[in-house]
């Protein structure tokens, strides 16, 4: 058993510094909706997404490269760019072959972070490439942390449940001695039945912003699993689906 | 439901600074033991409690006001201190009138860190006195920050399972818009019909450290409630019975 890969949760970025990343894969999470949109893209054919974290970055990459730019602040297209953060924008007629400039805030602050951190892999998870996920973090056999983006470095439920999913699915391969793993996996195994459902009854703070901007459609298509069987590797700046 | 007061849920002293304390009753949790020890010698009669952060004070403080000192490093009394962490070593008996000089690290952190964030009332919680606190947050009808003091940061089930017991008491007397409330309330009620094989099966990183120095007894203390009805209210460097 000691031989396992270690298997660690961060529920938030402000806890990310607890974990050594400089010899493990990091899973950034970002349900709502940085993470789903990410894995819709790639899956439907996007050529690359450049995730930055502020508007005028966005405007300007989008500019330099002739990029799809995107990103929402309070619900709406942000002043300047073209599209939002929802994957239902992102089809395959429309995106693939382009390359897509994404702001979000959560998110991408994990990912520039992870990085920043030593992480000698960084990837995206969430509901739609749940399996891709599993499949590659068990086929590399290395440590895992699970990055949560939380909501201002508030712990949320949606990625909890996520990453509770993940943990769910990959546990027989790793050795854990990890509360927060622990915490999510139980929280996960309460939902699952209707992780829809369990977001609307827990009152979650995501779930009723976004709901209030008329965004269920999507809330629904975040939380279920395997629509987007695609790993996104973050390098060099860009997300590209694993090799 | 808008004139209710809010009730949100710090699973780490690193998530603290996210909430505001200059209106709210903060609970500070550290149940593997300091404040299930804290409850006890309370209930028991001590005279005060003295937390303090390192063995060379609580030496010092005890010295200077002819107090009990007590402390553990790495499961054993500390040197120089005469007593444990083990609330079972402060009986009625032998603790009733006397000050305890109690050093712990995550728990007492956080007390400090509590007012230190302009906290108006900062109180202890743990199974022992659970019934006890949640009477007293909702006679005060004013917001409460439930800070776990986890493992040097890291997020632990035991406070969190605390924390979901307390919010799954008075949560309706409460408006909650906080994702951690709802998870660790959610794991509480996935747990809560054996608290101890819930901890033992999830393999929490604090029974296994406690289990290895043989303390199963104060774990199975320490997830039972309401054996030591008491309110440890702190204030001036001291925790005495709320009046």
């Amino acid at each position: 058993m000691s031989k396992q890969p270690q298997l660690f949760t961060s529920l938030s970025p402000a806890l990310l510094h607890l974990y050594d990343l400089s010899d493990s894969i990091v899973v950034i999470i970002d349900v709502l909706r940085a993470t789903s949109t990410i894995a819709t893209a790639l899956y439907n054919g996007a050529a690359a997404i450049i995730p930055v974290d502020s508007v005028p970055l966005c405007i300007e990459i989008g500019e330099q490269i002739g990029g799809i730019t995107a990103g929402e602040r309070d619900g709406k297209v942000a002043d300047g760019l073209l599209y939002g953060n929802s994957p239902f924008e992102y089809p395959r007629s429309f995106i693939e072959g382009k390359t897509l400039v994404l702001t979000t805030t959560n998110g991408t602050k994990l990912l520039h972070m992870a990085l920043a951190n030593g992480a000698p892999q960084v990837i995206t998870g969430s509901f739609p490439n749940l399996s891709a996920v599993c499949d590659f973090l068990l086929a590399q056999n290395r440590n895992v942390v699970l990055g949560c983006a939380a909501w201002k470095d508030r712990v949320n439920l949606e990625d909890s449940l996520f990453a509770g999913a993940v943990v769910n699915r990959i546990r027989h391969a790793f050795s854990i001695n990890c509360d927060s793993s622990q915490m999510v996996e139980a929280l996960y195994l309460s939902a699952k039945n209707d992780l829809f459902e369990f977001m609307k009854t827990h009152n979650a703070s995501h779930y009723h912003r976004l709901s209030g901007y008329g965004l269920e459609k999507d809330i629904r298509y975040c939380l279920t699993a395997d629509s987007a069987p695609v790993v996104p590797v973050f390098g060099n700046g860009k997300l590209l689906p694993a090799t």
